[in-house]
């Protein structure tokens, strides 16, 4: 008998009725011979609620207290959906993440799984129960207090428990059918992936697609397992993400898909000196200030000046603490002024296969320029080419590099299930 | 500096209004120069409402999942306490009845306390900080799983807490002012007493006083806890709960108070063959059925007949289970019938000084006969008096009581603050 190790989102058990069902699709997955351990989110809008409330009594809340009030959500829902296990006559116990041997670093509100120690958990799976375990907290090494891990950290610790349990695969299931070729609330004619590599969902997720976590795919490449999204509200198979070993090449499609990101903002520094060292200071400044940045870009300095540009896109809410920083070191650089920009977006094409196919870049850019769409800023990886373009051509960006690759399903294939999180 | 161990009920932290008033009382106190550790219930309505979430689920939750969801209700008001204060400049850090080192049986839902061990909590304010611990859990020693100590059982968690932390004093806030002479509701006129003695107070809880709970007087007895009960609401002086050593009488009025409980039902078992015995295996299926009695009488046996009656009463919610226990033994004893009364109440009169003057029953008998009151049974111990009366005549019979030992108040002195919980 193998493990499987199931993850539902706080949609999937947003009320009564939701956890039921969930509960009897565990149970489903029981009789099928295997052993179960679910991880399981807050209800519904639980986390922005206990939010809320804090918010109430102080804005700003000390990191360790917050922590503790937010796992209040996950502890509601596990003991609920074992109850409902228990209701069918199956025996469940659920467990937090402490229980559960989640062992994570003090950084509260972020913090990173140091090691899994899931004895209870193998102990409940021995003895013939499904074990529900808390999702998105554990406990630190150094202080024994509660931690979260970010928001929509529940699929890292499916992953990561899943991989210290031995599990066979890893389900995560959402509101919607799989992993699409973009965001079918975009492109209608989005077509549901059935296997993507690892490699590909990561820059997937990095590049704006919510369907995982970006932890959670890096967890699932570092310990090579298996991961099914799919929906909890259909029977459907989903989209499998598989480990490719290196050298083994799956057979694939070219495109995986297109992601969008509206998240990021973009920081001109305006004629910055030509000199060595200049645009590292700008960079240290802002390291030191937590910042993180996504793409940058440098003009090439024109002779007759001898100043240059330096563009970068960051998460918009770094814009304040980055415009901050290099406020502060002006003098000392000597560039000439500061250009803030949240009105821009992110369109990436992502796709293990272009490495072997040229002139995909071409036919990205011709797909851009029939539609009108201007390129503000570019970037590529390997398996990747991402652009800047006005916030505002988002969507036609995204719809015309689907068309451009041939992408579009003969018919809709998108259905979401349930409410519009996760 | 001495420690003040304070416990803050549900209704004192019903929204962020009262959690931040709470804050400031709990800060005046820490700068008044003592260490500070307070144990808080869940907010408001929160545990009947996770309850009911748990009946939507299944009628019969398993007792382990229970705990697991309600401790969920006192971790959201701890945390947001520990916040209040934070945001007042002080420091706290909120733990969990596991942190606290509250160890307990495995008993869920009505689990012991068996031992505190608050080396965490000694460490917090040893640090500076103020301690705020989830009242009513603990954690089992057996299976270290989540377990609650019962309805109303925060009270209890304090006053443990006070005696194993060496506290100079446990003082519990709700929102009444502290310890009337009856209950202000139905005796306008009942007047707050200034301190009362444990065994007082332990007489009056078991009678149906709802102020303290019983497991919480029994602490502050067996471990010379002084209790100080006052009000969230007010600055007023409360009513102190003073242990007394045996033989050394505090200076006292002869009646502490009366006492009412509308808990109860009558069961009466009709035509018992008087035989060496019977009586003995009424009252063993009784125990074997986990039926708590209170109060029993025994009618003398008629001779002619050979048969007598037994009545007692017990807890309303135990009625059914000790009907159908008795039912099963009927042809074993052979008696006549069972009759069931749940129309009946209990009004306690409860007073140290009572062992010291004769004659109050006999005033407590007249009062109750004045007020055209049938007495249906009567129990006594040393420094209590009670009597079942049909429970349409309590008030009359509270009243009556009150007035006949001039226990009135010459202006009306009771204050409800908040709602009608604690």
């Amino acid at each position: 008998m193998g493990i499987v190790v199931q993850k539902y989102g706080g949609s999937s058990v947003a009320d009564a009725t939701g956890i039921k069902r969930v509960a009897q699709r565990i149970v489903a997955t029981r009789k099928a011979g295997n052993d179960v351990v679910v991880v399981v989110s807050a209800m519904g809008d639980t986390t922005d609620e206990l939010r809320d409330l804090a918010e109430q009594v102080t804005p700003l809340p000390p990191p360790r207290e917050l922590d503790m009030l937010l796992t209040a959500g996950e502890r509601i829902s596990m003991a609920l959906l074992a109850m409902a296990i228990a209701q069918l006559g199956h025996r469940a116990q659920s467990f937090t993440g402490s229980q559960a041997g989640v062992i994570t670093d003090s950084a509260h509100g972020r913090a990173k799984i140091i090691d899994i120690t899931p004895g209870r958990i193998e102990n409940a799976i021995r003895a013939g129960a499904i074990a529900i375990v808390a999702g998105f907290q554990g406990v630190s090494q150094d202080t024994k207090d509660v931690t979260t891990l970010g928001r929509g950290a529940s699929d890292t610790t499916a992953v990561a428990l899943a991989a210290a349990l031995g599990a066979e695969v890893c389900e995560i299931y959402s509101d919607v059918d799989g992993v699409f070729t973009a965001d079918p609330r975009i492109v209608p004619t989005a077509r549901k992936l059935h296997r993507v590599s690892t490699e590909e969902m990561l820059e997937m997720a990095a590049c704006g697609a919510k369907i995982l976590h970006l932890r959670c795919v890096e967890y699932a490449r570092r310990y090579d397992m298996p991961v099914h999204v799919r929906s909890s509200f259909s029977q459907k198979e989903g989209t499998w993400i598989i480990p490719t070993a290196e050298g083994e090449e799956m057979e694939q499609a070219i495109i995986a898909g297109v992601a969008h990101d509206r998240s990021e903002a973009k920081i001109t520094v305006v004629g910055v000196p030509d000199k060595v060292g200049e645009a590292a200071r700008i960079f240290e400044a802002l390291a030191a200030a937590e910042v993180n940045l996504d793409m940058v870009v440098q003009n090439v300095s024109a002779a007759a000046t001898g100043l240059t540009d330096i563009s970068f896109t960051l998460p918009r809410e770094d814009g304040q603490t980055a415009m901050g920083a290099l406020a502060r070191i002006r003098d000392e650089v000597g560039y000439d002024k500061l250009l803030y920009d949240d009105q821009i977006g992110k369109v990436s094409l992502v796709g293990a296969g272009m490495r072997s196919h040229p002139g995909i870049t071409a036919r990205f850019f011709a797909g851009l320029a029939s539609a009108g769409v201007n390129i503000e800023m570019i970037s590529t990886s390997e398996i990747r080419i991402s652009v800047i373009v006005d916030e505002a051509q988002i969507n036609d960006a995204v719809q015309a590099t689907h068309t451009a690759f041939e992408l579009d399903a003969s018919e809709v294939e998108a259905v979401v299930y349930g409410g519009t999180g996760r």
